[in-house]
């Protein structure tokens, strides 16, 4: 195809590196960024350029974070009581945007999936036990996900908290919400029934 | 929210410009090039930095080119006495896709969209005149899209084009492969019925 130009060519192939982005979508923002000013466009490349050199990760709760402690680590005004720990840094940002918690937060990393060889060692676990033995933690909120392998490491580590003196919660599972129940799945439905709450 | 770096709040307000991504898009790719190796996320941002910068457009066809005239017009091996005329140079990549075109291009960067002030002197289309007088065209097809400015535009080019000597052509609208008649709309079902072909 000679009528595309090698730098458009290029730009297409990176954006396939996107998930779920294939030759057309590619082909469909390359051409939009061609068509935004130039000055627009380098704004975007510069932002994903200086991206990993601005970003670290904090070597407490180990989200990314541009200083270390973090934001959040450094805040007087978080609850140091509560720790919510989570998969990954990206379910920090979510949880941050509810405004619903004003705790702290323990970025596992991963979640346990033996046959990847992922088990507890390659996750943060061993430092969410220290920071437990060290800070005065009294409730853990276990907000990994709802997946297989979020629940197999959420049941994983409620076995090796048990004892820690803290209390153990997890986040609830139900049906989202503007869901019609007809149209919600039966393993939502029976898990929204059995965690059903008094009114 | 404290919780987001600076740095990946720039990035993911930068790519909700694409259309279609709003803040939970965004936010998914920003993480996603932030798992990526830095180097790739670097050859990301460099080819969108340096896209503006290395792509013109062709003086002869007016679609985007690192060279000027771009490659398709300069190559002796394209059919020159075919020129297909397009709105965009996205429109010339699609085909140069199919490979069914040998021909050459000439894109008028737009449409007939009077409310908005685009007459034909905003489009390319006194320079396709131009072209037809000088350069030995034997047939225009007209590639715009079916949309009403797409055909309100082919229909001035008829107008204006049917007395250059030039066969003038349209691309045919019908039925997309791989559609199953039903779920056709009524408008494009009743163009495939009229454009019907004997077999």
């Amino acid at each position: 195809m000679q009528a595309i130009p090698p730098a458009l060519e290029r730009l297409i192939k990176n954006l396939m590196r996107f998930p779920g982005v294939g030759e057309k979508s590619a082909t469909r923002m390359a051409l939009h960024i061609l068509r935004w000013p130039p000055a627009v466009a380098k704004e975007l490349g510069a932002s994903i350029t200086e991206l990993h050199g601005k970003i670290g990760i904090c070597s407490r709760c180990f989200t990314f974070s541009e200083k270390d402690p973090c934001s959040i680590c450094q805040s007087v005004r978080r609850n140091q009581e509560t720790v919510c720990v989570v998969e990954e840094p990206g379910d920090v940002v979510a949880i941050e945007k509810t405004g619903s918690f004003t705790g702290l937060y323990h970025v596992l990393q991963g979640v346990l999936a033996p046959r990847e060889g992922i088990g507890p060692d390659e996750l943060r676990i061993r430092e969410l036990i220290d920071r437990i033995d060290k800070e005065p933690v009294k409730e853990i909120i276990i907000a990994t996900s709802s997946t297989v392998a979020g629940e197999a490491t959420a049941s994983y580590l409620c076995d090796i908290l048990k004892d820690s003196g803290a209390r153990i919660t997890r986040i609830a599972c139900g049906i989202p919400m503007g869901t019609d129940i007809k149209y919600a799945d039966q393993m939502t439905l029976r898990k929204a029934m059995e965690s059903r709450t008094a009114v």
